[in-house]
């Protein structure tokens, strides 16, 4: 294994502690394990909170910031926070208007978050949870009953954010992450696994001319493994797949996102954006807005995801809200 | 190889089209090869054209944009652009106020770049050229007499950008662009090498347990290979090597950039973030402003450079002001 690490079993505690020392407007909590807005809580506001498993930033803790996230409990690497992690977070942010949970579906993360908003609840704290499931590439996976949260989580987090940040009430700002979650398909591509610190070797093999078609963000397997095809074949399949899943169709707007899942160079992004658009123009699909870059990714996987999301008015003016947090900024 | 391509042949190309695609807000001619901003030239304004090798992305193309360049010129991978790609870019954003050449030095670049500016100069634009050559791993190199251009390309393009944005003139948005260069060093660690497409394997091999030390964003062989060691010490060696180059002391102020290389997670860059942090405070040098990410990347190598820049109250001012291109962006 070759990383930029020190002992395998600190990175995720290094890391953090990068994160605290370039970001002063985010403040980190080492011994209760999040991170938090650094001018959180706002009285009055309904406070966001996330977390998973590291391994997949930006996500989560670069996604904490005005117009965003409040707080991010990031576990160990490809592990589910602990309750007592998501409760302190969700403590330290809630400004008295509740808290609303974006949990990504997988089964440790939800037992988690479930109980950790029953603690929080105990201590005066309503808490509302929003799940997502956008992954449509398998029903079932390694660590998830139903489909998994993945690239959808970025859209969820952004958009409900913007709503809590204008004054969004508890209910409103859970309902609109849940139908951005239900809105939104995606589908990944693995090149080649991620490899843990602690494992210190790839999660899976692949041989030199395979690929994993609907990869999951931890190496999970998808659907099947195939020869690898040119990009824009790839690109119609998994379209294909997303549009037979959601009811996507022409007249239609949406929000795409190309992820990158860690390793993959951006001009490869880009060669795939331009492949989706052409696709999408041909459905009659109108892209309204899109994201190309790595930002919810799976180590260092080379591999990508394509996120469809279709969008209301209401969606689009809360994405297009001023947001600025390490992993996603404008208008501010 | 295993990329999200087509024909390996078009991958410019078509990463141009995706470029195109995504960003409404920039122009890319695909004949003349060259990404502008929608809304150049503007009159009176200097404006800044850079350019290099493909494989480097965001650099170059996806810093065009309001508060930075007005144009990129993307050569093929890995290959310098042409004198007429560079002339017609130069043309085209020419606003009658003079354009600034930002070149990082490779002496295919400085060659076509030098040429572009006298045929520039016999159609009545004048150009300034601000030669980029902070690595300082090695004095010569693969491509290179002197040192090579790398991370500093970010910085100063982004604080010359600001000067011209806000009416600089054609001297002055030259002078610091210079002063930034002047004021940056850089060094770099190889733990993979990138693959091109043409190529389709390794521009060089590296035992597993191996780092080149120095690299080049080209894969160009650095100082010496060495066995890999813990991130703190590897940083510590970057920062003694930097601060030797360069008269950064105690009580100095400087930016930042931890960048990636193509293929290295953003976990590990947070890391080495933390450790550079740690050693600086330690040297008493202040940290007034830091970038961690894939800025100058190397295809998909896994690998990443440092970049200290000793900065003024004046580049601080253009560093923070409003920028929005596809790679950096804030306060707009």
């Amino acid at each position: 294994m070759k990383k930029f690490i020190n002992d395998p079993n600190d990175v995720v505690a290094e890391a953090l502690a990068g994160l605290a020392a370039a970001h002063p407007e985010l403040r980190v909590d080492p011994a209760e394990r999040y991170v938090a807005r650094s001018d959180a809580p706002h009285a009055g506001k309904v406070a966001l909170v996330s977390g998973g498993g590291s391994g997949h930033e930006p996500l989560h803790g670069g996604f904490v910031g005005a117009g965003m996230l409040d707080a991010a409990c990031p576990g160990e690497v490809f592990t589910s926070p602990v309750p007592d992690q998501i409760l302190a977070a969700t403590k330290a942010v809630d400004g008295g208007a509740g808290v609303v949970h974006v949990v990504k579906n997988y089964t440790g993360d939800v037992m988690n978050f479930k109980m950790a908003a029953e603690l929080a609840a105990d201590e005066g704290v309503t808490v509302e949870t929003v799940l997502v499931d956008d992954d449509i590439a398998v029903q079932d996976s390694t660590w998830t009953a139903g489909r998994r949260g993945t690239g959808a989580t970025l859209l969820v987090e952004k958009i409900a954010g913007a709503l809590a940040e204008e004054g969004g009430k508890l209910g409103e700002v859970a309902a609109i992450g849940r139908e951005v979650n239900a809105a939104s398909a995606s589908f990944a591509y693995a090149l080649t696994a991620g490899t843990t610190p602690a494992a210190g070797r790839p999660g899976f093999d692949l041989p030199d001319d395979e690929i994993e078609v609907g990869v999951g963000i931890h190496g999970e397997p998808g659907r099947r493994r195939e020869k690898l095809r040119p990009a824009r074949e790839l690109v119609r399949s998994a379209l294909d797949a997303i549009l037979e899943a959601k009811p996507i169709d022409s007249g239609d707007r949406v929000i795409v996102l190309v992820n990158g899942l860690g390793g993959t160079p951006l001009i490869e992004l880009y060669l795939v954006y331009g492949e989706v658009a052409t696709v999408l123009a041909e459905r009659g699909v109108e892209i309204s807005r899109r994201l190309v870059g790595n930002y919810v990714t799976s180590l260092d996987m080379a591999g990508l995801s394509i996120t469809v999301t279709r969008v209301t008015d209401e969606m689009l003016r809360l994405f297009d809200a001023p947001v600025r947090t390490p992993g996603l900024r404008w208008g501010a």
